[in-house]
């Protein structure tokens, strides 16, 4: 009987105390649990992605340090950055192996460094050109991987590698060393409907090496980037277990009985189960809206919990986004910590406010009826003769920016933060105003569609049975800006249903048709590529979002 | 005799067209001024850099094949991204050689990519094994590099690389091809005092060699990138020739004369001079202050010209950040095309209004002055019940919200761009407001320290005597927000004398000390990064400024 731990924990960029203490509480338990060995995730000692902190040595070789430190009763592998062994070099991306009684050391460095779409490893870390080995349980060994070490096998990732690992492993084993289980220390980043690429990898790994192929991924929100957990194992004849998703926990893993797999929660609250599969079957997925509300629900509760915002600040317009986020932010930090301001304008309907209303009244969060007409007078007056000879888009503007400072002043009142309400689509097509209702310091729906909010409306009332949060006439009305008189999107945009698909080919997929309308929707989406320069996080919900690489700024033609 | 022309030019990112008939008119005039040969700059066809659009495997063919289309009367080296051979490969950084009756081929493809600071070409380049070498003229050899190619041989580079392609170069050549000189083409990014690293490249190369070393810089601003042109040759006794900074043209070089180079200008207006200096000397360098406000200036414009920009609005407040930055903004679009607004409030000061007119005046752009009494009583008559019981910032922050809802109102209504004028002292302290200040498409000064705003100020009156554009008042009175009644910057900050030694130290080198002070500043400077997440494009004087690299979002402890 070999029984080994994965621990799918979330630790917090920069917090190495922090995460060597959650590390090493949750090896205990493992080792109570019966386990005679455990795995966490990829570069758990510095939280994933560091980023530029890996350009300081002294925050390097301090994760190193405290990676070397972690008490353990069982043999434990680690991620962790490691200090380079030359000048002018960059740091490995690495494991080291810590037990009771042994003298800790590195058993394995990354060889295959991703650099591309949320990656960018090769700016911070030089490769090493094999996988690590660990013998520390009598007459066993374990094979080890790091992430994007094990891709390379199912080539499903856009680089092509020069090396194999996996391939590299099963060499080893056949020159003479016998392996009991291979692990894959991952920080494998949330992507829509990717777990089923998840489950092909060990499959094929654990086929290829012929043992057991263990992958210990991190959960939770660190900035923009989500990790699903879903911590997984993959046995030769195609046997699958899957710890649940969007929470922490030990998934502990017999290698002779798959069937004898446990999860053990660290969290609180309800959660999926553990999956345990055969070679015919997949895990079951929740529904996308579910799957969407959890990733955005548990990205924002992070962002806050690591930053130490208690507060949330929100305009509320009577839209669907607005009382999305709203429902979100309430899960997130509690509705007693979210404040939504509704700030009609000459231009808002009546069922704004009303919407508005019956939304907080059913999360149970303040809300505060601030009209602008006063302002918006004011400032009309004070820019009249601009406004008069001008665009009229400028008049528009206005409205939002004069909210958008309404909610920044309470938010700074309160010491809270404010959150932007929009969602991916219109942020694509530019349909939103800089420093208007794109202020705030996160954006819970950035990464999402148009057509995907309403898929987590629909889940967040689902979840909420009796009294609907999302009510029936924010869900069905027609959206709208509402900066002018009667105005609708589909005045300004082609309908979400059309616009959506045009938007996720191009940018999830970067395929794209030369029909008119899609030639017309990208070339307004570049055109207005100069607002997401500025745009604050947003949750990544896919690998191929708004994000660095998008962020194209001004200054070019296309 | 060996005559070769380096075509100092400044392409736009994306513009392909564009960029080729910019070489193609270069390469003629080159030719008829008796250049044998000539060298363009590192993807010139793309423009540097050219970021995502690497990605678009049609974007990179695009390139590929206009460059191979160039029109050349002479043998003609132009930098151009090139594609990968398999998939799932990146595309290469490359050179190829055009000429009148020759097939077109490629000569070379970078080695050694910069993955650091400001540039990201492990993210979309592979990189080939070995420099690349040109037979077109009879009975010469030319070896090739590209940029960073070079830098390795100096060590004057953060990475230390396995290979180095100028010993690789002068290896060739002991092993049988002889070489007339080497050429580098080069988008090497202008840094503060970098002009003597590369004097000092080219000297050791050619003395490596033995052989003319020639360097092609691009000029101008892309982004937030700005190059400095500064083409430059060595020759193995150490004599150097330098073309001029800021400004295209032809740097026109005998091989076996140095002192009979040439400029040919394609650029209107006055321009500093060609230097020719023996191995005992450095080529000179203008003043600080001087060499800052070229450096920014020109990559305003560029940002303008090259986006569609024709029109610009700033806020004036009569402090020297918005009076630098009017000056800077006359210059780069003329003073026609740019609006100031004064935007008064109870707590401004007399002399606010006076100087901004004074500036105003000077540089012959139009100032209207908005005060915003009321509508400040308007919100915060709104907010009076938040204001009542919330942190002060939020009553001060409010202001500059306003004043940038007024500057934004003007430019969406001119279809301008409002432009930032904040400085990197403030910035690096958060000195300064989200959705107020830092409203704005572009910031001039963004990577200027205050001190340095103070230097460009004096170069900006020593350029246009008689009649200061900032007043004697702007330049001595004490900085101040002027958000609460008698605020001084110092109030809420080291003096700057003593601030930016300490920012600069870490900001650009990445020393501290563990002084009280320096923890206070640093701990400060950690906590604001959340602003420096959503800054609009500013222009990079330094290699190691805010940028990319320290967008470091909110989610993180240290």
């Amino acid at each position: 009987m070999t029984v080994i731990a994965l621990l799918q924990l979330d630790p917090t960029v920069g917090d190495i105390a922090g995460n060597v203490a959650m590390v090493e509480a949750a090896a205990a338990k493992a080792a109570v649990a019966g386990a005679e060995m455990a795995v966490a995730s990829e570069l758990v000692i510095s939280g994933y992605p560091p980023r530029d902190m890996l350009m300081d040595e002294r925050f390097v070789s301090a994760c190193e340090a405290a990676a070397m430190a972690v008490n353990s009763p069982i043999p434990l592998l680690i991620g962790t950055p490691l200090s380079a062994e030359k000048d002018r070099q960059k740091p490995f991306n690495g494991a080291v192996r810590v037990a009771d009684s042994r003298t800790p050391k590195v058993v394995g460095r990354k060889q295959l460094l991703p650099t591309y779409d949320v990656f960018d490893e090769g700016r911070y870390f030089q490769a090493d050109d094999a996988p690590g080995i660990d013998r520390s349980l009598q007459g066993v060994s374990i094979g080890i991987t790091i992430c994007e070490d094990a891709w390379q096998h199912i080539g499903e990732v856009p680089s092509d590698y020069p090396a194999d690992p996996i391939e590299q492993l099963a060499t080893w084993q056949h020159q003479g060393e016998p392996m009991a289980a291979s692990v894959n220390l991952s920080s494998s980043p949330y992507h829509l409907a990717k777990e089923g690429v998840r489950a092909r990898l060990v499959r094929k790994a654990a086929s290829t090496l012929g043992h057991p192929f263990l992958l210990c991924n991190q959960v939770g929100g660190n900035d923009d980037l989500l990790f699903d957990g879903r911590s997984i194992v993959g046995w030769p004849e195609g046997t699958v277990v899957q710890g649940p998703a969007w929470c922490s926990g030990i998934l502990l893993v017999d290698l002779e009985k798959p069937e004898a797999a446990r999860w053990i929660s660290l969290d609180e609250g309800e959660e999926t189960e553990l999956q345990i599969v055969g070679p015919e079957s997949e895990p079951i997925m929740p529904s996308k809206g579910q799957d969407l509300l959890s990733a955005v629900t548990l990205g924002l509760a992070d962002y806050c919990r690591k930053s130490g915002i208690g507060k949330i600040v929100l305009g509320m317009s009577g839209g669907i986004d607005s009382a999305v986020c709203a429902a979100i932010a309430c899960q997130a930090i509690g509705p007693g910590n979210v404040l939504g301001l509704a700030m009609p304008s000459r231009h808002s309907s009546d069922h704004s406010i009303e919407d508005a209303k019956a939304t907080a009244e059913a999360l149970g969060m303040e809300l505060q009826v601030l009209p602008i007409n006063e302002i918006h007078a004011s400032v009309d007056q004070t820019l009249h003769d601009e406004l008069e000879n001008g665009h009229s888009v400028a008049k528009e503007n206005l409205q939002a920016r004069i909210r958008g400072t309404l909610v920044m002043g309470a938010a700074n009142a309160r010491g809270a933060m404010a959150i932007a309400t929009g969602n991916k689509s219109e942020l694509a097509m530019g349909y939103c105003t800089l420093y208007g209702d794109m202020n705030g310091g996160y954006a819970p729906l950035g990464d999402l569609y148009k057509t995907e909010v309403y898929e987590v409306a629909h889940a967040i009332n689902e979840n909420s049975k009796p009294g609907n949060p999302i009510t029936e006439s924010t869900m069905t009305k027609p959206p709208s800006a509402e900066l002018a008189p009667d105005q609708k999107d589909e005045d300004n945009l082609p309908p979400y249903t059309v616009l959506d698909p045009i938007l996720e080919d191009w940018i999830e997929l970067g395929i794209r048709n030369d029909s008119p309308l899609t030639t017309s929707v990208l070339s307004r989406l570049h055109a207005n590529e100069h607002k997401r320069w500025q745009l604050c996080p947003a949750p990544r919900v896919s690998n191929r979002a708004f994000g660095q690489g998008w962020r194209q700024p001004l200054a070019s033609r296309r």
